[in-house]
Parts: C-alpha cells; sequence; structure tokens
C-alpha cells in the first residue's frame, strides 16, 4: 500500500486515537490479504508508445472525445527491464521473464534460472505448491520464452524441446505444474522422438486441437494446441476475440478450485509484429490482447477477489508516433480496415500478377500513384520485398516511426486492476512484480545475503 | 484520492461504524485541501525514454545495483498530450503548455488561447487572482511557449515581442501577473521600440542579469534574465547547478508570502537537444533539471503543505535505448565525460585544424580509427557537419536510435510528491492536470456545456 494512504490519515487527525489505532492495522492487514486468484497478463514487446497508440487506433472517429482503453482505466506504474547487469541495459524475453516469473535478474537467454544458472522458483511454481490451479494461455508456442519462464529451467531459450518435455517431466508434489495449457506447439508436443501429447492424455488430460473445442472442455487438466508454432497472427484470424476466448475457458475451468487459481496470459505476437516494424500487425495484437482484458475487467467486477496484474516484459521495435520526413502527425485510420496481415497479403500477392484493386481493397485504403511506384519493383521480386514495400507505404500513410528490430531498454507500463492493485503503484522494477506476487501469495521474502 | 483507498476501507470492515463514518470526511478533506505551495514543473520534451535512459546515465557504476532517481521516486502516472483533435495527434509546446496551464485543448502555435481563440486562464493567473505570489524559471527565454501558456494570451507562440510586453501589461487586480521571472531573453524585453527590462525597474521590479546576482535578490518582484534567448546549453555551463540555484532563489523570496505560492519551473532545452537528436545533450540537460528535482525533493520535506508536480508537454526526437544495428545495449558510461556541448565542441573544432587529441578530451574518450574516418571529413566541411558527425559517432557509441527532429505522440510521465500528490495518480490527460490544480485551489470547475 502507498505510503502516503497512511501518512495522509495521519495528518488528517482529528480522529479519536482509538480509530487509528483499529483501523491501521486492518488496512495494513487488506492490503496485504491474498487476492486468491491472481492472472499475470504480459503483452510481450508492449512498450509506453504501444498502450499511447493504442488509444488512438482504438479511438471511434465518430466521437469529439477521444475513448479511454482498458490500459487508461487501469494504468498504475511503470517497470525497468534491464537484465543481469553483465549483460547490459537491454533484455531478452527470457532474461526479462525470468525476472517477472520469479524475481531474479539473469542473462539473456536465460529460462528459470538465475544468472549462476540455478533454477529459480516462479509465481506459477509456488501457486501450484500451495494448492491453487495453474494455467498458460498464449497466442505463442506454450513453450515459448515468457511462459517458459514461469514453468521449465533450462541455461537456453531456443531449447524448446526440453522445455515441452518438462512440461510433463518436472512435477511439483507428484502433481503436473500446469492444469491448463493454451497456445501452439504441435512440432514441439508431437515429435518422432517422442509424443508428449499422447503421454498428456494417458495422465488424464483433455486434449483440444481446434478453437470450436474451447467449449467443449469437461476437464480440469487441458492441453490445448492450435497451431505448429504460433498462432495465426490476429489479422489472419476469421475470430476477433480468439485470445479473449481462450482466457475465458481456461478461468471457466481454474476458478473450480477452492484454493483459487494463478493464470498466466500472454499476448505474444505484440512482439513479433514489432520485431517486424509492422504497425499494423502491432496494433491488430494489441487489440487482441485488449479484448481478452476487457473480458477480464468485466471478470474482475463479478469476482473481486482476482488480482489482474499486466505489464510487458520489454519494449519492442522503437516504434514512434511521429517519424521524421512526417511533420507532427499520426494517423492510425489507416491501420483499421485491413483483411489480412500485411505479410499475408504480401505473400498472396506475390504469388500472382500485380493486382491493384484487390490490394486496395485488402489494405482498406486506395493507393496513391506514389504509392504504387514503391509497391509495384518491390512486387516483382517476390514476397520478403513486397512485404517490406507494404510496411514502408503504411508507415507513410500513418506516420510511423522505428528504430530497431529489436528491443529498446525503456521502462514498461504496468496495469492492474481487483484486490491488491495498490501493490502496484508508482515506480518498479521487473523483479519486484514477482516478489509483490510471492509476498501476497504468502512466501517469505528470499534473504538475498544468505546466497552463495 | 484514488478511489480504491476508500472502496479497501469499506471491504476492511470490520471497524466500528462510528469510526469510519468519522474518519471518510477527514480523508476526502484532506485529499480536497490546497497545499499552500504549488510547484509546477516541466520538462519540455521529455518522454518515457528520457527518464528511463536518465536512469542509468545516472547510475553509478561503481556499485551493483542501479541507483534510483528522483524521478524514479516520485513517479504517479502519465498523460496524454494530443492537440485539439482538428490539429492531429501530435502537439507543439503552445497547445500542450496551454492545456498544462489551463486545461484547454487547443491547435499547435496557440498560447492562452482556446480552439477558437478566445483567452483562457491558468493556474498561475488563478494563483495570482486569490492572493498567491507567483514565479517563472525557465533554461529557454522567459517568454518561450511554455512559460508564455502561462502569462500571456495570443495567437501565435512566435509573436516574442508580443508576450514579452503582456508579461508588463496584462495585470490581475492592477498587480503585475509575475513576481520572479528567472531565464533568458534580453532581445525580447531590450528592444529599440521598447525597454522592458527599465519599465520593470521602474515598477520597483530588482533587475539581475548574471546567476552570480542570484544571491543579492531582496525584493519581491524580480526579474533575471541571463542569455539573449535560451540560457547556454548545460554541457556549456560552469555551474551544473544552474536551474537549481535559480529555482532556490525564486523560492526564497516566494515563499515569503503567507498565502502561498505557484511557481512554474521548466528544463526548456530537454526539447532543444532532443529536437537535435544530441543525446549527450539531453541527458545534460535531464541533470540539470534533476539536481533543481532533488533540491526541491528536500524543500518539500522540509515544508510538507507544497506540492511538487512534474511533467512534460511532449515526448520529443523517438529516442530510443537500442538501435537497428547496435544489438541488445546501450552505453550511457560515454555519455557522462564531455567537457562541452557536442554543439560547441564542433564549432570550436571547426574554426581550427583537425586536432584529434583534444577532441579526445573534449569527448571524454578515445576515437577508434573508424569513428575518426567519419569525423576527419566532416570537420573539412565545416561546423555543421561536424556536429552531425560527432552525434553519429555517439549515437554509435552507444547505441542510441531517434526517429524524428519532431515531437511524437507518445504519453509523458507524470511525477508527484508532497501534499496532494495522490491526485496524480494513475492515468490522465494533461487538461486533467490543470483541472486537477485548479480544484485544489479552489476554482469550481468550468462547465463545458455551458460555453457557446
Ligand atoms: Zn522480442
Ligand atoms: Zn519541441
Amino acid at each position: 500500500m502507498p505510503s502516503f494512504s497512511r501518512s495522509l490519515l495521519a495528518r488528517s487527525l482529528g480522529l479519536s486515537s482509538l480509530c487509528v489505532s483499529a483501523l491501521l492495522p486492518v488496512m495494513s492487514f487488506a492490503a496485504q490479504a491474498t487476492p486468491p486468484n491472481i492472472i499475470m497478463v504480459v503483452g510481450d514487446g508492449m512498450g509506453p508508445v504501444h498502450t499511447s497508440a493504442f488509444r488512438y487506433f482504438h479511438d471511434d472517429p465518430a466521437t469529439p472525445q477521444v475513448e479511454s482503453t482498458v490500459f487508461d482505466r487501469h494504468f498504475v506504474g511503470r517497470s525497468s527491464t534491464y537484465p543481469a547487469l553483465s549483460q547490459g541495459l537491454v533484455t531478452d524475453s527470457a532474461a526479462s521473464g525470468t525476472a517477472l516469473a520469479s524475481g531474479h535478474k539473469t542473462y539473456n537467454g536465460a529460462i528459470g534460472l538465475d544468472n549462476d544458472q540455478q533454477p529459480v522458483e516462479s509465481v506459477l511454481e509456488y501457486a501450484k505448491a500451495v494448492g491453487k490451479s495453474t494455467g498458460l494461455v498464449v497466442t505463442s508456442q506454450i513453450n515459448h520464452a515468457t511462459p517458459a519462464s514461469y514453468v521449465a529451467h533450462v541455461p537456453q531459450r531456443r531449447m524448446y524441446n526440453e522445455i515441452a518435455d518438462s512440461y510433463f517431466d518436472a512435477k511439483i508434489d507428484d502433481q503436473f505444474k500446469v492444469n491448463v495449457m493454451l497456445g501452439g506447439g504441435w512440432q514441439y508436443f508431437i515429435r518422432d522422438d517422442r509424443n508428449l501429447v499422447e503421454e498428456f492424455q494417458q495422465a488424464g488430460y483433455q486434449y483440444i486441437d481446434s478453437y470450436a473445442q474451447l467449449a467443449t472442455i469437461d476437464n480440469h487438466n487441458v492441453l490445448g494446441l492450435f497451431a505448429d508454432r504460433g498462432l495465426p497472427a490476429a489479422l489472419d484470424e476469421a475470430n476477433p476475440d480468439r485470445l479473449k476466448d481462450m482466457v475465458q475457458a481456461a478461468v471457466s475451468r481454474l476458478e473450480t478450485n477452492d484454493k483459487g487459481f494463478f493464470l498466466l496470459v500472454e499476448g505474444s505476437q505484440i512482439d513479433w509484429a514489432s520485431h517486424a516494424n509492422d504497425v499494423a500487425s502491432t496494433m491488430a495484437e494489441m487489440d487482441d490482447l485488449h479484448r481478452a482484458l476487457l473480458w477480464l475487467e468485466t471478470y474482475v467486477s463479478q469476482h473481486p477477489n482476482t488480482l489482474v496484474v499486466v505489464t510487458a516484459d520489454h519494449n519492442t521495435g522503437g516504434m514512434t508516433m511521429g517519424e521524421r520526413a512526417g511533420g507532427y502527425r499520426w494517423e492510425p485510420a489507416y491501420l483499421r480496415q485491413l483483411s489480412a496481415s500485411p505479410r499475408t497479403i504480401a505473400v498472396t500477392h506475390a504469388e500472382q500478377t500485380w493486382e491493384p484493386a484487390s490490394l486496395n481493397q485488402q489494405l482498406g485504403f486506395t493507393l496513391t500513384k506514389e504509392e504504387m511506384a514503391v509497391l509495384q519493383p518491390a512486387h516483382k521480386e517476390g514476397a520478403k520485398a513486397f512485404y517490406q514495400a507494404i510496411k514502408q507505404v503504411v508507415d507513410q500513410r500513418t506516420n510511423t516511426g522505428w528504430t530497431t528490430g529489436g528491443h529498446t531498454g525503456v521502462d514498461v507500463p504496468v496495469f492492474a486492476f481487483g484486490q491488491g492493485k495498490e501493490q502496484f503503484i508508482g515506480q518498479m522494477d521487473n523483479t519486484d512484480i514477482a516478489k509483490k506476487l510471492f509476498a501476497m501469495l504468502g512466501r517469505a521474502p528470499e534473504n538475498e545475503s544468505n546466497k552463495p
């Protein structure tokens, strides 16, 4: 609880000292009390520009004011993201995932290991150890860096098979660590050398492999895989609520545990779209996450003993609303009518003859002569060059800037709603987020000075 | 006061209802009470990256942890900055200054006028009207867009002479609007057609024109001008505490008013350095502001009835900690040893023969062969090209990226400390900052629907 609330109380008295002494311990207890359900939401790569830009992308141009987003309603703080300092100041998703999951700084690439390669407990693992149900819902493969940081302990994030294996092999008190796993990853779970799907099924898990089956879940333990690796880009999905539908399905199973649940949700592909410097896809992935958060906002209003914390592991792409040549403007209107992702548009068009009419229709705006002069030569060079050219046109239309295909070191926003949200007000480090969750779950603080 | 504090109270009871009914109105009053002294601090152009990057620039590499900054200690919220929507989503300093000062969105360029060119009252003007002392302390000319937005009402920010004139001519209840004015601006206040310095002196103001005279101030009304336009760049000042010294001098006069004071402080040149995409100067201007804030932090600890709110009017430059070609790193160490601003280094060297030894010494690091190969040809082309080349070398050393020489649309951070700081927690708009200050000062809310 922020210090000023108490000092405010102290200063404003006046009040009988009996009331104060009665009140303070109660407030203190309330602030420390564990919400039975904790939902940790990571927008991978979602820096400060992503959530600001999304407000304007999401805005209804028919109204005179700018509509607030679910991010605006629940913004409470911001978090630094640097890895173990021996690595410098810019983190990857493994080091930051491990920091968010365990409270430990580590090297870039590490999954669930500290900087000395020692395994560190995650909040998901601790939640399971104290009897809660647990879940992972992501739009990447479920063994990608962020979710893996909550479950696995391997020296390098690229050890996808080892991570998948450990989801089955590593147990806590003879129980599987994760009750509900939804996302992508067939190629890692159904391999020549091992079929983890069959193993999970034999161990009592329900297995589903299509979104339609989300409605059929009737088992507390579920493995749902919907793609070979990551799910399709949000812009290429028929259902704009694919993440929300997965979250809803997961919560409906997890909430049946009287001891509550811990759920990790990741909007994984905000990062991927930003690595590609693809602003249309970046906004669509933000929308995917936003729709899931809207559902969680309603859920928490009906289940106020639930805490939702939303943050990012780092910023990706150095995106800006405003670019060198373009003047003082940013125009998201051109991002609202795409009928597929720019990558998919590029790939399908590259296989055909030059068809500007169909391109106009898929992009949702009419190309100018100057834009055609950029696109047509690139179309001849194939899908990759054409994708680059489409992004260039979209960046110029919207006046979007980028500085990198990698990550940057800026602090990321923190949002929280539900029970205990006041714990996340102000400035923090990514390790503090895990430490706060551990404290709420009742784990004693680690004594750093006792470490070897 | 954030809504959860009260609902926390409600939920945690338990408590005798007598205590609750006694407490709630007291808490509510305390939250609404006006701090006698309000200090509004604007870091012009200071976006989310600036305050994150400054933490690492400011860090002591001799310690194993990252030191927190005054920004970290007081981060509470963030603010959207868009101008009147007819202008698009990216603001200039005039529209955002007017929004911060008056609570009104307006067009880019407007000073103290709304979007219909009608004058709008500023919090400084209202503070003066209710009997407080007022001050402006800036590192630009004192009639630049941000300070002007708190005092003047003109249709275009470039009307510098009209703005300066209005500082003398426009009065509130027969009193000058601003008691203490410190910054630059000789060329606007001592002109062929009008000598405002003499007019202010004849009207009883003390005039000073050197930092050394700050210690001699013995008058409640002071005009201090220390440069023709803006002050020298922080890196070109002998005294690293020039802004802090001005703030301290201003507060020492303003605090003698029993009714309290309103002071506007601006770190004006964060914006200028970022427009120039000059990361070394940007960090030095941040340090200038940071030192002033450290003094204010101590002042507020001794005068807890003072509120300090710190924010930016917009983000400038699209700076990122991480650039396309440079990998996952940002290395501020190379920004800590410059003996002058890159612009000054460029200008002085351009007038001399090529002297790499002196350049190494002024930059604070030893140039590589590759860096010399960038710099030497540029040196031949003159100061402007040489300045560009120095910035290129510094950007590559530190791995700093930029997307624009202008502004961007990202939300800016909000920091607050002292009495009433809890009002600034969470997401807000720049107009909300003025509205909150007006409410604390006791002005009734404007009825938007009554407007013509
Ligand atoms: Zn990434
Ligand atoms: Zn500017």
